[in-house]
């Protein structure tokens, strides 16, 4: 069996926690990769260990870190590597342990005592391209310039679905479904489904709700305000710029975010971590 | 091929229309039965046609009327018959043809020329008896004295979901959910999805928000405020008082209701509907 | 200077204290007079010190209890004395201090060194008779079935301002703001200002949204659905079934709630408790 | 009595009403001037009377156009000048009369035949200075990044009233109440009350609400994240980018807006050209 490990690297305390992972499961006499730019946080790994993300190809990665960290790995990583979430952030919607858990965590892995959740994740292809990372939580496609709205026509599977003049348009997975969307009045969804909720970001249209369609439907946006770019945003942490006329299609990835989880229980351990956002 | 004619009863251009749908059929050669309710209301037909909704035993069936005449069909008939609606109400989800597009309609379902669009119902179960009828838009689960709050604890698959001090929970079919269930702030549901939508009725909680759960999941929901009755309502149409201590469950039910449909369309069919609600 | 109190009947905490008060009170020789309920609950007051709340003509009330305790002081009593509320509730948005604070708070009311916060209260006139207590929080005007949707037309100074189907239509003063207009989607409004929220309860029009007007405007309020009664709800404690055709009509009080506070702080006092609400 | 004329200038209709307009007023013989920049869009009128919107010193301004013009007549102008507002916009929210009413709102208006509508305005004063325009609708404090939320703490009169994770924050007039606020989740203010509401812009705390505060009070606002730059916006036609600690406070303007009007009806004029948004 094969790790990788991965932390935040503004954190001392997670940067120090990686390294007694790395250690603990090289003296298991485990084989180990150490993300390269955790490396460049804390150079206490063995050089011969480091690899960029792009490059792992381990059974496991043990991510330290909030659900940034989580989403960086998701976003570099080219395989489907189950991850193992330690919690050092504040929220912690993707990890699925504490801290102080970690290494009755990892002896649980170690003997095969988990479940993995498998997550979908969303595809955006820029005029028929797909080259930007797969949303994990949400893309949300949204005005060049805070505070003026975009003019969006939206088909679901070929058909008009709605057309909206907002400051942009949320379109999230289940998982994401607890974040921007939510933020946008859309619903929380049972990370089990298939579906994907599209959510307009304060619409000006007093009717606009937020839609919860198959994950398996096909999604078309288009810009109807022709002098006005517009910012692609996924999951919060890779952005681009687009020229008004782009066309953006998504649809469901062919890839899937998978998680190591202890336990099958769903209620209420989201539902309750919910309430606990100020 | 036989049919069943069913009119809404306060309109006389649907009793009227009814009739000449019974007359068009019947001279073409088809068996024709009537529901007794809308015989009631117009003494033209066949008596020998006349028949209670509960025995109707037929091919397709022709409601003339509302969402509400449409119901009363679901909630009564005892088989999955597919209904051709013909809109005599205001807003119409429910019905597929305008009146003028009647013996159109007709004949292209005499053709064979139409789709059928099967539609998920959640069914009721109170201390664990199914002894009311099934629900295709939602079951709503109420304060039994408006004003006054009920305090709900409701289990997803016997996990606690969430914990509410509310005027009433909604439970909703995809169907539903541009019903009740959006009035609570439910987002629209893709007919094509088997989900369940819960939206908490006037929440005190600020953090209270509507779920969206497989239609395959148990609900399980308790009154907690044990001297105050509860109120449930399937569909808006049928009521009944309950006892504080009774435990309602609700799950998929094995029955679906079937429409007849010219287009398979979904986008902007039913999203634009939803602009019109005034 | 003379004295009422007032207690909550259901817990014995509360009635404690108010017999401790009303001791404290009478040993400093003061005049203390004790709500009949009260003492209907703790038969240890001096009987001749018992009178009903409708006849209370003191200086202050120490009321002791929640919300709800407070809302019958100000329903029952017939002049605008101030009140000192000791939290004995879940909540507490009109009580101003805790139990532990009670004597250390009657020494400064004692001394002169506190504050009256004025709050205006709503008068709902039923076929323009003013026959129900005046609203601290909320007069709600609520379909007498809960589910089935009431259609209401409501004019502001005469003109109409909209026309709703929906579950009811709350129509709030400042204080009552963070209660039930909440829940039904209405703003904080802060407790300095004049003026009036109507929020529709649930509505089927997607457009509604909640208002905020002049609290010297006249609202009246016109059921349209003929066949169907309304419930009347004032402060949620005052229940009453109206026939279909009443007229109502809701205009400010000439009578203010007086409260007794030591700070004249709003910020954060009040929002913080907001959000402690669960 | 002096008049001065604007339009709109990317509509030719605009321009041309306001050709005809400014004929009629010189020919009944009074002094009128033109804006200088509607001038640069249409070269007919008298090169004499144009005049940059900064030194209008007149008795009335006509402004053809839709909100934007009115706003920009609004920025621009030193004094108070009441604002006749002939709708060529899409909704006109502000504008009093429709094109085809033109001269005949011209001859009450000579007459004196009119009403005028007093609307307040708020001043922003960045680091103590009041440089930017005072806000007829609203004044936005946004992130600097579409998508990427900032975390500010905002304060009512010196005390702390929330802090916010968001993408913004509106803080908005009566007017402005119809616009961004509304979308944010505000509720409508009826333009006579001297209120400001103020409105997080999607959230991420599940509990925050929407706030109407009296006009009067002082509201400070502070970025809590030190590395991200705001973007002031007022009234969504003046933009300025601000370094993170920039302090903004924002307070009831001396000045005024002033309309003139011909009916002193609010309902249902207002209320229902919100439910024509689209």
């Amino acid at each position: 069996m094969k790790f990788g490990v991965v932390a935040r690297r503004d954190k001392a305390e997670a940067l120090k926690l990686a390294y007694r992972v790395y250690d603990f499961l090289k003296v298991s006499g485990y084989d180990v990769v150490v993300d390269e730019d955790t490396y460049r946080y804390l150079r206490e790994f063995d050089e011969s260990d480091i690899l960029p993300l792009e490059d792992f190809d381990v059974d496991f990665i043990i991510a330290i870190g909030g659900d940034g960290t989580i989403l960086r790995v998701e976003h570099k990583t080219k395989k489907e590597i189950p991850i193992l979430g330690i919690n050092m952030g504040t929220l912690g919607f993707l990890t699925e342990v504490e801290p102080h858990e970690t290494f009755f965590a990892l002896s649980k892995l170690l003997e095969g005592d988990y479940f993995i959740d498998e997550r979908i994740k969303l595809r955006t292809y820029i005029d028929g391209e797909a080259s930007v990372p797969d949303a994990l939580n949400e893309a949300a496609i949204l005005t060049g310039i805070p505070g003026k709205i975009i003019h969006l026509k939206y088909y679901i599977d070929g058909g008009l679905a709605d057309e909206i003049r907002a400051d942009g348009l949320i379109v999230s997975t289940p998982t994401g479904s607890t974040g921007y969307a939510m933020s946008a009045g859309g619903p929380f969804i049972d990370p089990r489904l298939s579906v994907t909720v599209i959510a307009p970001l304060a619409p000006l249209a007093l009717s606009s709700r937020p839609m919860v369609i198959p994950a398996e439907s096909r999604i078309d946006i288009r810009n109807m305000t022709i002098t006005r770019e517009i910012l692609l945003a996924i999951d919060g942490q890779f952005y681009t710029y687009l020229p008004p006329e782009t066309e953006i299609t998504i649809k469901l990835s062919p890839r899937r975010a998978r998680f190591v989880r202890f336990t099958e229980e769903i209620y209420p351990k989201y539902t309750m971590r919910l309430k606990k956002r100020f």
